[in-house]
Protein backbone atom coordinates (compact mmCIF):
# COMPACT_ATOMS: atom_id res chain seq x y z
CA UNK A 1 0.00 0.00 0.00
CA UNK A 2 1.31 3.51 -0.26
CA UNK A 3 2.68 5.46 2.51
CA UNK A 4 1.65 8.21 4.18
CA UNK A 5 4.60 10.45 4.78
CA UNK A 6 5.68 14.17 6.49
CA UNK A 7 8.77 15.53 4.54
CA UNK A 8 10.70 18.21 5.24
CA UNK A 9 8.78 19.92 8.14
CA UNK A 10 10.90 22.11 10.04
CA UNK A 11 10.64 22.32 14.08
CA UNK A 12 12.53 25.00 16.07
CA UNK A 13 15.10 23.70 18.34
CA UNK A 14 12.54 24.47 21.46
CA UNK A 15 10.54 21.95 19.60
CA UNK A 16 7.82 24.95 17.33
CA UNK A 17 6.33 23.78 14.00
CA UNK A 18 6.28 27.42 12.01
CA UNK A 19 3.28 29.04 12.79
CA UNK A 20 0.40 28.40 10.21
CA UNK A 21 1.92 30.43 7.38
CA UNK A 22 5.03 29.06 7.63
CA UNK A 23 6.73 25.84 6.04
CA UNK A 24 8.41 24.28 3.09
CA UNK A 25 5.99 26.41 1.21
CA UNK A 26 5.62 29.38 2.35
CA UNK A 27 9.30 30.22 3.47
CA UNK A 28 8.01 34.10 3.86
CA UNK A 29 6.05 33.91 6.57
CA UNK A 30 6.76 35.27 10.49
CA UNK A 31 9.96 33.26 11.18
CA UNK A 32 10.29 31.54 8.04
CA UNK A 33 12.98 32.67 6.66
CA UNK A 34 15.39 31.52 9.45
CA UNK A 35 13.85 28.32 9.88
CA UNK A 36 13.96 27.19 6.51
CA UNK A 37 17.30 28.38 5.62
CA UNK A 38 18.55 24.52 4.49
CA UNK A 39 15.31 24.40 2.48
CA UNK A 40 16.04 27.52 0.55
CA UNK A 41 20.07 26.40 0.16
CA UNK A 42 18.62 23.43 -2.00
CA UNK A 43 18.06 22.86 -5.47
CA UNK A 44 14.97 21.42 -5.19
CA UNK A 45 13.31 24.39 -2.99
CA UNK A 46 15.15 26.98 -5.63
CA UNK A 47 13.07 24.76 -8.57
CA UNK A 48 9.78 23.80 -6.52
CA UNK A 49 9.17 26.59 -5.07
CA UNK A 50 10.90 29.60 -6.38
CA UNK A 51 10.98 28.28 -10.17
CA UNK A 52 14.26 29.52 -9.89
CA UNK A 53 17.89 28.26 -10.94
CA UNK A 54 20.33 27.82 -8.18
CA UNK A 55 20.83 26.11 -4.79
CA UNK A 56 23.24 23.27 -4.16
CA UNK A 57 22.91 20.20 -6.17
CA UNK A 58 24.32 17.79 -3.41
CA UNK A 59 24.75 17.50 0.39
CA UNK A 60 22.48 16.60 2.91
CA UNK A 61 20.23 19.17 3.04
CA UNK A 62 19.39 19.29 -0.87
CA UNK A 63 18.86 15.10 -0.48
CA UNK A 64 16.17 15.41 1.80
CA UNK A 65 14.51 18.25 0.19
CA UNK A 66 14.40 16.08 -3.35
CA UNK A 67 13.33 12.35 -1.09
CA UNK A 68 10.47 14.87 -0.08
CA UNK A 69 9.18 14.77 -3.53
CA UNK A 70 9.74 11.41 -5.02
CA UNK A 71 6.91 9.05 -6.02
CA UNK A 72 4.22 11.83 -4.38
CA UNK A 73 0.88 10.79 -5.72
CA UNK A 74 -1.22 13.29 -3.46
CA UNK A 75 -1.02 15.78 -0.93
CA UNK A 76 -2.97 16.53 2.31
CA UNK A 77 -2.95 20.59 3.65
CA UNK A 78 -4.21 22.06 6.52
CA UNK A 79 -6.35 25.39 5.61
CA UNK A 80 -4.28 28.12 6.84
CA UNK A 81 -1.40 26.13 4.72
CA UNK A 82 -3.19 26.88 1.56
CA UNK A 83 -3.52 30.30 2.11
CA UNK A 84 -4.15 33.25 5.06
CA UNK A 85 -8.36 33.06 5.13
CA UNK A 86 -10.14 32.22 8.41
CA UNK A 87 -13.82 31.22 8.14
CA UNK A 88 -15.90 30.58 5.50
CA UNK A 89 -14.63 31.73 2.05
CA UNK A 90 -15.72 35.18 1.01
CA UNK A 91 -15.20 34.53 -2.59
CA UNK A 92 -13.15 32.31 -4.73
CA UNK A 93 -10.32 34.74 -5.58
CA UNK A 94 -7.98 32.88 -3.36
CA UNK A 95 -5.96 30.31 -5.20
CA UNK A 96 -3.54 29.51 -2.74
CA UNK A 97 0.36 31.02 -2.39
CA UNK A 98 2.03 29.46 -5.28
CA UNK A 99 0.51 31.19 -8.36
CA UNK A 100 -1.37 29.61 -11.28
CA UNK A 101 1.05 26.92 -11.53
CA UNK A 102 1.86 25.44 -8.19
CA UNK A 103 4.40 23.16 -6.68
CA UNK A 104 2.31 20.36 -6.59
CA UNK A 105 1.30 18.88 -10.10
CA UNK A 106 -0.93 16.45 -8.50
CA UNK A 107 -4.00 16.55 -6.13
CA UNK A 108 -4.17 18.06 -2.99
CA UNK A 109 -6.88 17.65 -0.42
CA UNK A 110 -7.02 20.97 1.47
CA UNK A 111 -9.19 20.46 5.29
CA UNK A 112 -11.54 23.00 5.75
CA UNK A 113 -14.88 23.64 7.75
CA UNK A 114 -15.97 25.53 4.76
CA UNK A 115 -17.34 23.82 1.56
CA UNK A 116 -15.79 25.03 -1.94
CA UNK A 117 -15.65 23.45 -5.33
CA UNK A 118 -12.29 22.13 -6.65
CA UNK A 119 -9.92 24.17 -7.99
CA UNK A 120 -8.37 23.34 -11.31
CA UNK A 121 -5.03 24.88 -11.28
CA UNK A 122 -2.11 24.38 -14.14
CA UNK A 123 0.78 21.92 -14.48
CA UNK A 124 -1.32 19.46 -12.80
CA UNK A 125 -2.53 20.45 -9.38
CA UNK A 126 -5.89 20.45 -8.26
CA UNK A 127 -7.07 21.70 -4.65
CA UNK A 128 -9.83 19.61 -3.21
CA UNK A 129 -11.46 20.99 -0.17
CA UNK A 130 -12.59 18.53 2.26
CA UNK A 131 -14.92 19.34 5.22
CA UNK A 132 -15.00 15.29 6.39
CA UNK A 133 -12.16 15.22 8.34
CA UNK A 134 -8.60 13.89 8.01
CA UNK A 135 -9.57 10.19 7.59
CA UNK A 136 -11.78 11.37 4.58
CA UNK A 137 -9.30 13.41 3.52
CA UNK A 138 -6.76 10.61 3.60
CA UNK A 139 -9.16 7.94 1.71
CA UNK A 140 -9.82 10.09 -1.10
CA UNK A 141 -5.83 11.01 -1.52
CA UNK A 142 -5.11 7.36 -1.18
CA UNK A 143 -7.20 7.06 -4.29
CA UNK A 144 -6.10 10.36 -6.01
CA UNK A 145 -2.55 9.30 -5.42
CA UNK A 146 -3.04 5.68 -7.36
CA UNK A 147 -0.27 3.84 -5.58
CA UNK A 148 1.91 6.54 -5.51
CA UNK A 149 2.31 7.78 -1.49
CA UNK A 150 0.78 10.86 0.11
CA UNK A 151 2.01 13.57 1.63
CA UNK A 152 1.20 15.23 4.17
CA UNK A 153 2.22 18.94 4.21
CA UNK A 154 1.18 20.18 7.76
CA UNK A 155 0.40 21.85 9.76
CA UNK A 156 1.71 20.40 13.56
CA UNK A 157 -2.31 19.68 14.37
CA UNK A 158 -2.82 17.84 10.75
CA UNK A 159 0.40 15.75 11.54
CA UNK A 160 -0.48 14.77 15.06
CA UNK A 161 -3.80 13.78 14.33
CA UNK A 162 -2.13 11.03 11.75
CA UNK A 163 0.17 10.78 14.53
CA UNK A 164 -2.59 9.98 17.36
CA UNK A 165 -3.94 7.14 14.25
CA UNK A 166 -0.39 5.78 13.91
CA UNK A 167 -0.69 6.29 10.01
CA UNK A 168 2.23 7.94 9.19
CA UNK A 169 4.49 5.58 7.72
CA UNK A 170 7.86 7.93 7.90
CA UNK A 171 8.34 11.67 9.08
CA UNK A 172 10.90 13.30 7.96
CA UNK A 173 11.81 16.21 10.46
CA UNK A 174 14.02 19.15 10.28
CA UNK A 175 15.30 20.82 13.41
CA UNK A 176 16.57 24.66 12.53
CA UNK A 177 19.42 26.31 14.71
CA UNK A 178 16.28 28.79 15.37
CA UNK A 179 14.33 29.51 18.55
CA UNK A 180 11.31 30.49 18.22
CA UNK A 181 9.79 30.73 21.57
CA UNK A 182 6.15 30.29 21.16
CA UNK A 183 3.88 28.79 18.96
CA UNK A 184 2.52 24.96 18.38
CA UNK A 185 4.96 22.44 19.27
CA UNK A 186 5.30 19.52 17.10
CA UNK A 187 5.50 16.97 20.15
CA UNK A 188 3.09 18.25 22.49
CA UNK A 189 1.19 15.39 23.52
CA UNK A 190 2.80 12.77 21.52
CA UNK A 191 4.51 10.11 22.70
CA UNK A 192 6.15 8.63 19.79
CA UNK A 193 7.99 5.50 21.34
CA UNK A 194 4.53 4.63 22.88
CA UNK A 195 3.12 5.28 19.46
CA UNK A 196 5.49 2.76 17.76
CA UNK A 197 7.80 5.23 16.11
CA UNK A 198 11.54 5.21 16.18
CA UNK A 199 14.25 7.73 15.10
CA UNK A 200 15.58 5.24 11.74
CA UNK A 201 17.89 7.81 10.21
CA UNK A 202 20.05 11.23 11.83
CA UNK A 203 22.19 13.08 9.99
CA UNK A 204 22.99 16.82 10.53
CA UNK A 205 24.43 19.61 8.00
CA UNK A 206 25.48 22.77 9.45
CA UNK A 207 22.02 24.52 8.54
CA UNK A 208 19.53 21.75 10.44
CA UNK A 209 19.86 18.45 12.16
CA UNK A 210 17.65 16.07 9.90
CA UNK A 211 15.63 12.96 11.63
CA UNK A 212 13.54 10.55 9.88
CA UNK A 213 11.04 8.61 12.41
CA UNK A 214 9.48 5.07 11.11
CA UNK A 215 6.81 3.28 12.52
CA UNK A 216 8.54 -0.12 13.39
CA UNK A 217 5.34 -2.01 13.57
CA UNK A 218 1.02 -2.39 13.58
CA UNK A 219 0.83 -2.96 17.03
CA UNK A 220 1.13 -0.16 20.04
CA UNK A 221 4.46 -0.91 21.85
CA UNK A 222 3.26 0.41 24.99
CA UNK B 1 31.76 38.51 37.03
CA UNK B 2 31.51 34.55 36.55
CA UNK B 3 29.39 32.96 34.47
CA UNK B 4 26.77 30.48 35.20
CA UNK B 5 26.70 27.97 32.86
CA UNK B 6 25.22 24.66 31.63
CA UNK B 7 27.34 22.15 29.83
CA UNK B 8 26.33 18.80 28.60
CA UNK B 9 22.90 18.44 29.45
CA UNK B 10 21.17 16.54 26.77
CA UNK B 11 17.59 16.22 25.90
CA UNK B 12 15.83 13.82 23.38
CA UNK B 13 14.72 14.69 20.14
CA UNK B 14 11.38 14.94 21.34
CA UNK B 15 12.53 17.82 24.17
CA UNK B 16 12.86 15.94 27.17
CA UNK B 17 15.76 15.82 29.80
CA UNK B 18 16.71 13.15 31.07
CA UNK B 19 14.96 11.80 33.94
CA UNK B 20 16.13 13.05 37.52
CA UNK B 21 18.80 10.24 37.40
CA UNK B 22 20.09 10.55 33.61
CA UNK B 23 22.42 12.95 32.87
CA UNK B 24 26.50 13.42 32.02
CA UNK B 25 26.76 12.71 35.67
CA UNK B 26 24.67 9.40 35.72
CA UNK B 27 24.99 7.42 32.69
CA UNK B 28 23.18 4.10 33.58
CA UNK B 29 19.72 5.65 34.44
CA UNK B 30 16.58 4.53 32.36
CA UNK B 31 17.43 6.19 28.70
CA UNK B 32 20.46 7.47 30.22
CA UNK B 33 22.79 4.74 27.85
CA UNK B 34 21.23 5.77 24.39
CA UNK B 35 21.01 9.51 25.07
CA UNK B 36 24.59 10.11 26.37
CA UNK B 37 26.13 8.10 23.48
CA UNK B 38 28.05 10.98 22.66
CA UNK B 39 29.49 11.79 26.04
CA UNK B 40 30.71 8.09 26.58
CA UNK B 41 31.88 8.25 23.40
CA UNK B 42 34.37 10.99 24.37
CA UNK B 43 38.13 11.05 26.51
CA UNK B 44 36.59 13.51 28.74
CA UNK B 45 33.68 12.08 29.93
CA UNK B 46 35.90 7.94 30.01
CA UNK B 47 38.12 10.20 32.02
CA UNK B 48 35.79 12.25 34.30
CA UNK B 49 33.51 9.98 34.72
CA UNK B 50 34.56 6.31 34.41
CA UNK B 51 38.33 7.27 35.43
CA UNK B 52 38.69 5.32 32.24
CA UNK B 53 41.35 5.18 29.53
CA UNK B 54 40.24 5.70 26.11
CA UNK B 55 37.35 7.61 24.19
CA UNK B 56 37.92 10.03 21.26
CA UNK B 57 40.55 12.87 21.82
CA UNK B 58 39.31 15.13 19.54
CA UNK B 59 35.86 15.81 17.37
CA UNK B 60 33.03 18.10 18.11
CA UNK B 61 31.68 15.39 20.97
CA UNK B 62 34.89 15.55 22.94
CA UNK B 63 35.28 19.56 22.40
CA UNK B 64 32.08 20.20 23.90
CA UNK B 65 32.58 17.44 26.52
CA UNK B 66 35.91 19.13 27.28
CA UNK B 67 34.87 22.67 27.64
CA UNK B 68 31.85 21.35 30.00
CA UNK B 69 34.55 21.25 32.44
CA UNK B 70 37.21 24.17 31.98
CA UNK B 71 37.16 27.17 34.57
CA UNK B 72 34.66 25.35 36.65
CA UNK B 73 34.59 26.35 40.54
CA UNK B 74 32.05 25.10 41.86
CA UNK B 75 28.38 23.22 40.78
CA UNK B 76 25.42 23.26 41.45
CA UNK B 77 22.79 20.44 41.61
CA UNK B 78 19.47 19.20 42.31
CA UNK B 79 18.98 17.06 44.55
CA UNK B 80 17.86 14.19 42.43
CA UNK B 81 20.85 14.48 40.92
CA UNK B 82 22.57 14.13 44.18
CA UNK B 83 20.98 9.84 44.35
CA UNK B 84 18.06 8.76 44.70
CA UNK B 85 16.97 8.83 47.68
CA UNK B 86 13.71 11.10 48.18
CA UNK B 87 12.26 12.85 51.40
CA UNK B 88 14.40 13.69 54.72
CA UNK B 89 18.03 11.92 54.41
CA UNK B 90 17.46 8.35 56.62
CA UNK B 91 21.25 8.74 58.09
CA UNK B 92 24.42 9.98 55.85
CA UNK B 93 25.29 6.93 54.23
CA UNK B 94 24.49 7.90 51.17
CA UNK B 95 27.40 9.86 49.62
CA UNK B 96 26.51 10.14 45.81
CA UNK B 97 26.92 8.21 42.81
CA UNK B 98 30.17 8.95 41.92
CA UNK B 99 32.64 6.83 44.73
CA UNK B 100 34.84 8.45 46.91
CA UNK B 101 36.03 10.97 44.80
CA UNK B 102 33.73 12.54 43.01
CA UNK B 103 33.92 13.85 39.25
CA UNK B 104 33.67 17.80 40.48
CA UNK B 105 37.13 18.15 42.64
CA UNK B 106 35.30 21.72 43.73
CA UNK B 107 32.72 22.19 46.07
CA UNK B 108 28.88 21.06 45.37
CA UNK B 109 25.94 22.45 45.79
CA UNK B 110 22.67 20.19 46.71
CA UNK B 111 19.26 21.47 46.42
CA UNK B 112 17.63 19.91 48.94
CA UNK B 113 14.43 20.35 51.17
CA UNK B 114 16.48 18.31 54.32
CA UNK B 115 18.94 19.69 55.94
CA UNK B 116 22.49 17.82 56.15
CA UNK B 117 25.92 18.43 57.19
CA UNK B 118 28.84 19.33 54.50
CA UNK B 119 29.68 15.93 52.69
CA UNK B 120 34.04 15.82 52.55
CA UNK B 121 34.72 13.78 49.58
CA UNK B 122 38.63 13.01 48.57
CA UNK B 123 40.20 14.90 45.58
CA UNK B 124 38.27 18.20 46.35
CA UNK B 125 34.58 17.44 46.44
CA UNK B 126 32.79 19.14 49.18
CA UNK B 127 28.72 18.70 48.97
CA UNK B 128 26.88 21.32 50.59
CA UNK B 129 23.64 21.03 50.89
CA UNK B 130 21.21 23.75 50.59
CA UNK B 131 17.64 24.32 51.66
CA UNK B 132 17.20 27.80 51.19
CA UNK B 133 16.79 28.05 47.36
CA UNK B 134 17.91 28.51 44.02
CA UNK B 135 19.22 31.78 44.95
CA UNK B 136 20.69 31.18 48.12
CA UNK B 137 22.55 28.24 45.86
CA UNK B 138 23.91 30.19 43.81
CA UNK B 139 25.40 33.41 46.04
CA UNK B 140 27.35 30.14 47.98
CA UNK B 141 28.31 28.90 44.44
CA UNK B 142 29.24 32.21 43.53
CA UNK B 143 31.51 33.16 46.19
CA UNK B 144 32.81 29.39 46.33
CA UNK B 145 33.79 29.64 43.10
CA UNK B 146 36.30 32.85 44.20
CA UNK B 147 35.48 34.30 40.25
CA UNK B 148 35.45 31.16 38.26
CA UNK B 149 32.23 30.10 36.71
CA UNK B 150 29.59 28.06 38.78
CA UNK B 151 27.97 24.88 36.83
CA UNK B 152 24.31 23.86 36.80
CA UNK B 153 24.29 20.49 36.93
CA UNK B 154 20.52 20.34 36.45
CA UNK B 155 17.99 18.69 36.27
CA UNK B 156 15.33 20.19 34.57
CA UNK B 157 13.54 21.75 37.37
CA UNK B 158 16.74 23.78 38.52
CA UNK B 159 17.88 24.81 35.01
CA UNK B 160 14.18 26.01 34.48
CA UNK B 161 14.07 28.15 37.59
CA UNK B 162 17.82 30.17 37.10
CA UNK B 163 16.54 30.33 32.90
CA UNK B 164 13.42 32.45 33.94
CA UNK B 165 15.41 34.94 36.26
CA UNK B 166 17.72 35.10 32.99
CA UNK B 167 20.77 33.96 35.60
CA UNK B 168 22.17 31.39 32.95
CA UNK B 169 24.92 33.00 31.02
CA UNK B 170 25.67 30.19 28.75
CA UNK B 171 23.64 27.06 27.72
CA UNK B 172 25.07 23.96 25.80
CA UNK B 173 22.84 21.73 25.24
CA UNK B 174 23.25 18.38 23.03
CA UNK B 175 20.49 16.79 21.40
CA UNK B 176 20.68 13.33 20.73
CA UNK B 177 18.54 10.99 18.16
CA UNK B 178 16.38 9.45 20.71
CA UNK B 179 12.88 9.46 21.50
CA UNK B 180 12.18 9.68 25.28
CA UNK B 181 8.10 10.02 24.55
CA UNK B 182 7.67 11.77 28.20
CA UNK B 183 9.39 12.62 31.27
CA UNK B 184 10.58 16.62 31.95
CA UNK B 185 10.65 19.04 28.51
CA UNK B 186 13.23 21.61 29.09
CA UNK B 187 11.79 24.34 27.26
CA UNK B 188 8.49 23.66 29.30
CA UNK B 189 7.02 27.07 29.17
CA UNK B 190 10.42 28.38 28.64
CA UNK B 191 10.36 31.04 25.97
CA UNK B 192 14.27 31.80 25.52
CA UNK B 193 13.88 34.42 23.03
CA UNK B 194 11.71 36.60 25.31
CA UNK B 195 14.50 36.30 28.12
CA UNK B 196 16.72 37.42 25.61
CA UNK B 197 18.90 34.19 24.38
CA UNK B 198 19.64 33.38 21.28
CA UNK B 199 21.67 30.01 19.58
CA UNK B 200 25.03 31.37 19.39
CA UNK B 201 26.41 28.15 18.24
CA UNK B 202 25.43 25.07 16.06
CA UNK B 203 27.03 21.99 15.58
CA UNK B 204 26.66 18.26 14.95
CA UNK B 205 27.87 14.94 15.33
CA UNK B 206 26.81 11.76 14.34
CA UNK B 207 26.33 11.23 17.96
CA UNK B 208 24.54 14.44 18.76
CA UNK B 209 23.60 18.24 17.26
CA UNK B 210 25.45 20.93 19.83
CA UNK B 211 23.98 23.81 20.56
CA UNK B 212 24.94 27.08 22.83
CA UNK B 213 22.62 29.58 23.51
CA UNK B 214 23.66 33.17 25.42
CA UNK B 215 22.41 35.45 26.77
CA UNK B 216 22.17 38.46 24.45
CA UNK B 217 21.67 41.20 26.98
CA UNK B 218 20.49 42.45 30.82
CA UNK B 219 17.44 42.90 29.55
CA UNK B 220 14.34 41.12 28.30
CA UNK B 221 13.71 41.83 24.45
CA UNK B 222 9.80 40.97 25.12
Amino acid sequence: MSKLRVESFTISLDGFGAGPNQDLDHPLGVGGTSLHGWAVSTRTFQKYVFGAEGGSEAGIDEAFAARGFRNIGAWILGRNMFGPIRGPWPDENWRGWWGENPVYHVPVFVLTNYVRPPLVMEGGTTFHFVTEGVDAALARAREAADGKDVRVGGGVNVIQQYLRQRLIDEMHIAIAPVLLGSGERLFEGINLPALGYVCSKHEASPLATHVVFTRKSNSPSQ
